[in-house]
């Protein structure tokens, strides 16, 4: 029997004595979990005193790019994981899910990082706001890493993911992680923590493991750290009771029971593709990691007329589910994580009631008795507004029908679970699933709204994406993990900053109107490591006539009125008489400030938030005012990404067009 | 003496019994707040019932109009609250900030709602997700209103700002406020409210006046309601331990205690401007609203070799400050809220202890003891690491000095704060101040950073302005409020919708890609009423010659040698031969898709997201692809604002840039 060691302060340690775990499929006894003895002082410490700072001396490209290496190693070798993973009660597409999952998630952030996020240390958020009439005062909100420590407490069925869908949202942000796996499948992540210690990717420190209770280091933790909890309700309410939130500003988020339902919409009948995919998709639900996941459907939602069909169809397809040995290729369905969670179950199967509609089954290859094995259960509520089952949640193979017969009222009922981290809605008729995803949208983090269109290539209710929150309102918990960079916020601090220009300049790197501009020559013959935010080129004068207007009208086809007739641009409630296109200003302007010997300037690659702001009449003198705004380096490819404030103003100085210019621009000697 | 009335379910009713309130000037007793008797159930129940509903019903655009109308109400007639805000202690500009300021948050949110937010019901957050290689299974957040009521505790220094800076992003939201002003000042918010629903402007129910405890209102609530609360700490802390947030996932925010910091940088020695600068916002934050602000400095953090130069100027400032009767004109400072509050202080500043620097005035046209007067108090830290100054708050004119000797142990004291709503850094030199602002950031919801270029233009440290987040971690509450739209997101549920394109074209009313276009003639000749989001136009090809891109390069002057140089364009590492101008392109589309006539298009005011996909090499044959994809009618304009999907494309389909086009389109019947 193993003791799952703790991973502190740079040293794997094991605890004194230990929690015994147990085989889910053999009853037999793996492993033991303790963190008695092992020094937590030691790890919040050192993730505050050593890996905190190493952590934000990186940019968020920087940690996108570990984060992907990371990724990558853990996907080089999975094999190890799969089996480990049979003796929790996995099957082999359970633990894909798992691993291959994990690893995703933190190829994902990378992704995320590297295309949402600058190349530096500080993110600027939202626009500057002008605080002042003549623009000396500023205000700017920059979003920082907390100087603290990330404590992730994970449940049971997901091992791999479950850890690193918090780390890597962390590690983005650039604060370190202590992870606390949840006992019984602890030795699971010690594994996969082992594979990223080796791999020697990390700084020091930014991540930690610790077996066992963390009741000693949350005693630590104060305003600067973070602690996320994946588990039940109850204790997700004992954490949000504990004095490190309440006394000491812990930021705490929880990911906790949640109902989920699936809503079968009216016009769904039996002959419909969405009739199918529906009873598909919950019997998928109730036996994927033998409904041990917190977004498995527990309330089946029907239309009345149709809630016969849909038991007898369900029941057709339980029927024919293999549930036994998760390492035989053909079982469906393995065992729940161990015997005390199937007694939980069992439990919470009485407490919901209702009828039993479905709850045998043939076990292939085991003894049913000594593994934690179960049959998928299908429950028939016998009044769907007071059941239980919008209170009760039992944690594997289960889920109670219930029926109704108008939309609000199945809206009503979804309502009933007070908060869920997802629900679904199939049916062919955009009307009714559209009203009814807006109906229920307020009681969820995510809606999974199916018809035949998009059922192919759906991935399905259950699983969470990095692109998507996960999280929902009351009941679950009310924390927001993944959906991009909305996660990645959670571990930092939106501040705003004000200010005059040069000062927000000099704090984010971003250059901002009214700050210093500096001419260093044309700034296009300038390589990206030479170019500093503010290099301006205000270029020469050029008037556009009413004979450019006519030459640029007939040479693209763009003959709207407002260009062509004075009469009638007079006419309009915008114009003056005849104007200039604004793609012909654009143009014109492009010719004032581009450089055009071959140079570090590769391409103009976009533009953004362009906005003609005056329109500009024939015999106006513009010139380009250009300034480089931002710089983001890519590296290894040998260029960064520069944007450029451009202004096209008029001889007095008016603003004519204002617009953001992107370009590629090579490194004079790439690293 | 008059009982102050609580206003529930439409009507006015007075409490039974109830607390006296004293005049601050005075000490007469002026009024009674109770809410013995009064039907909080039914309070909740009318919002939930019968403003919840009517107010989701509205667009976001007829809600800012509604806080417009309000905020122009309240600028009416204003000076009954200024006489009445008199015996709150508050002087003439104590009271302007406090009903100009609230007026204004109004005001500003109903621009916040109609620049940043469309003129619909759902809130579309973030880009749409492309969850399946083939388009047919999308993302997209959006964002809705909860179902629940907005309770919102407020403080007794602001009686109307307090409660307007709470108001206006709920409305916004779609949400109804119940507010529950504090007791000593509960008269003057009573008159505010009495004003909004004399307007009948609001919605019914829309807002709600519980003056007295609403205890048994706080039992009511659950997961789809938020309490938000300005006050001290300790009531906080009652409140995020309360059932209904631990058990009911209520979504609770505070604004609590902040031991807020001002940093006189290293080089703004007594030679400066910036010395000058920083003891004037010191005087000020001590003295305005005699100190009882949570935005008010009270720690002074200045290096050791200026600390006696600082000490000297702020008792030679502090000697000249007026104090006494509010509604003397000459008055600089008044009276705190009550002889209550003034016993609190003053306890604080045993507590926080130090030396006595300055603690005495002379109090000029009142009775100093039957008034709660007291003099600006300036303390003097014997240890800054050990003071309890990072501890405890006299709410009051009180501040305390203390020393620094290095910028990062002036970075550790203000840490001590363990958190605050704002911090002010005064210096000359950029490097100091930029560097200090980023390293006390994690620390604050807010860092005011001041030279001589923004000081003329500065708000001031203690004001906090709607555009920017007001809230900070830790002791400071851990909320964030205003900051735009970032607060009114506090009372909405984000949730990612997932589904088809046709699926989310119709929950967010934005066309997305790969839903359902339509073709009812050249969009252009459609009016704003009669175009639906859908509605587009495949124009006719044409060709991209040589000499098109010769003409062009010669007549706007972009001479780039990508466009010119056969030999020099296949040299670079992005194109392959000559290539059109990524302008050439958006001008020749722009040809391919106006409609010439006069008609519904009033102008192009600009372009979004304009990315080149793929170069345009000579003999391309391109066509545009050009979809409604966004509406928001300007209410009262006669037009409303289009956005279209923009595509050009090649021959065989391939995107070669794609772009928003924002169009301003007439209305046919304007309303």
């Amino acid at each position: 029997m193993r003791a799952v060691e703790s991973f502190v302060a740079g040293t794997w340690v094991a605890g004194s004595g230990g929690q015994p775990v147990h085989d889910a499929v053999t009853g037999e006894m793996i492993a033991s979990v303790s963190s008695d003895g092992v020094d937590l002082g030691a790890a919040h410490a050192f993730a505050r005193d050593i890996a905190g700072p190493a952590l934000r001396g990186l940019t968020f490209h920087d940690r996108a790019a570990i984060l992907r290496a990371l990724g990558k190693a853990l996907l080089t070798d999975t094999d190890e994981l799969y089996v480990l993973s049979h003796s929790t009660g996995a099957t082999r597409s359970d633990a894909a899910i798992d691993v291959d999952g994990g690893a995703g998630a933190l190829l994902a952030y990378s992704g995320i990082g590297r295309r949402e996020l600058p190349n530096h240390t500080v993110w600027v958020d939202g626009d500057v706001e002008k605080l002042s009439r003549d623009g000396s005062f500023l205000g700017q909100h920059i979003i920082t890493p907390r100087h603290g420590v990330a404590l992730q407490i994970n449940a049971f069925n997901f091992p791999t993911w479950g850890m690193l869908e918090k780390f890597a949202p962390a590690f983005l942000a650039g604060v370190p992680s202590i992870v606390k796996p949840a006992t019984p499948t602890a030795y699971v992540t010690e594994v996969v923590v082992r594979t990223i210690i080796d791999s020697g990717l990390l700084p020091e420190g930014s991540l930690q493991f610790v077996a066992g209770s963390v009741a000693g280091l949350i005693d630590l933790l104060d305003e600067q750290d973070t602690l996320s909890f994946t588990g039940s309700a109850a204790t997700a309410r004992v954490l949000r009771g504990h004095a490190a939130v309440l006394d000491r500003g812990v930021r705490f988020s929880a990911e906790a029971d949640s109902l989920n339902a699936a809503v079968l919409a009216p016009a769904a009948g039996p002959d419909t593709d969405e009739f199918g995919l529906f009873v598909d998709e919950i019997v998928n639900e109730m036996t994927a990691k033998a409904g041990q996941k917190c977004t498995a459907v527990r309330r089946v939602i029907v239309p009345t007329r149709h809630a016969g069909a849909v038991e007898e169809a369900l029941v057709e397809r339980l029927r024919t589910v293999t549930v036994g040995d998760p390492s035989a290729p053909d079982t469906e369905m393995g065992a729940l994580v161990g015997l005390g969670q199937r007694d939980d179950v069992r439990d919470a199967v009485d407490r919901v009631g209702g009828v039993r509609v479905f709850d045998t089954c043939e076990f292939v290859g085991v003894d049913p008795e000594r593994g934690a094995f179960m049959a998928p259960t299908l429950l028939r509520a016998t009044d769907a507004a007071s059941s239980l089952a919008h209170v009760v949640e039992p944690f594997g193979p289960v889920a109670t029908l219930m029926t109704y017969d108008t939309l609000d009222e199945a809206v009503d009922l979804v309502a009933k679970g007070r908060g869920s981290l997802v629900a679904s809605v199939y049916g062919p008729d955009l009307g009714e699933t559209a009203a009814m995803t807006i109906g229920i949208a307020p009681h969820h983090g995510r809606v999974h709204t199916i018809d035949a269109s998009s059922a192919a290539a759906s991935t399905g209710h259950g699983s969470p994406l990095p692109q998507l929150v996960h999280g929902g309102p009351g009941r679950a918990g009310g924390g927001e993990e993944l959906g991009g960079l909305r996660s990645v916020l959670h571990y930092m601090q939106r501040t705003a900053v004000q200010g005059s220009p040069d000062l927000l300049t000099a704090v984010t790197g971003t250059w901002v109107d009214g700050a210093v501009r500096r001419d260093k020559g044309h700034p296009f013959t300038l390589y990206f490591d030479e170019l500093e935010v503010g290099d301006c080129l205000d270029t020469g004068p050029r008037v556009i006539t009413l004979d450019d207007i006519e030459h640029f009208a007939h040479f693209t086809g763009d003959l709207f009125y407002a260009h062509m007739d004075e009469e009638a641009a007079r006419a309009s409630p915008i114009f003056e008489g005849r104007v200039a296109h604004g793609y012909l200003v654009l143009s014109m302007a492009a010719g004032l400030f581009v450089w055009p010997d071959p140079g570090p300037v590769l391409a103009n690659y976009g533009v953004d938030n362009l906005r003609f702001a005056t329109p500009t009449y024939p015999g106006t003198e513009i010139r380009v005012i250009f300034t480089c705004k931002e710089k983001s380096l890519r590296a290894g490819a040998g260029y960064g990404e520069v944007r450029w404030d451009t202004k096209v103003v008029d001889q007095d100085g008016n603003v004519l067009a204002s617009y953001d210019v992107l370009t590629m621009v090579a490194e004079k000697e790439p690293a």
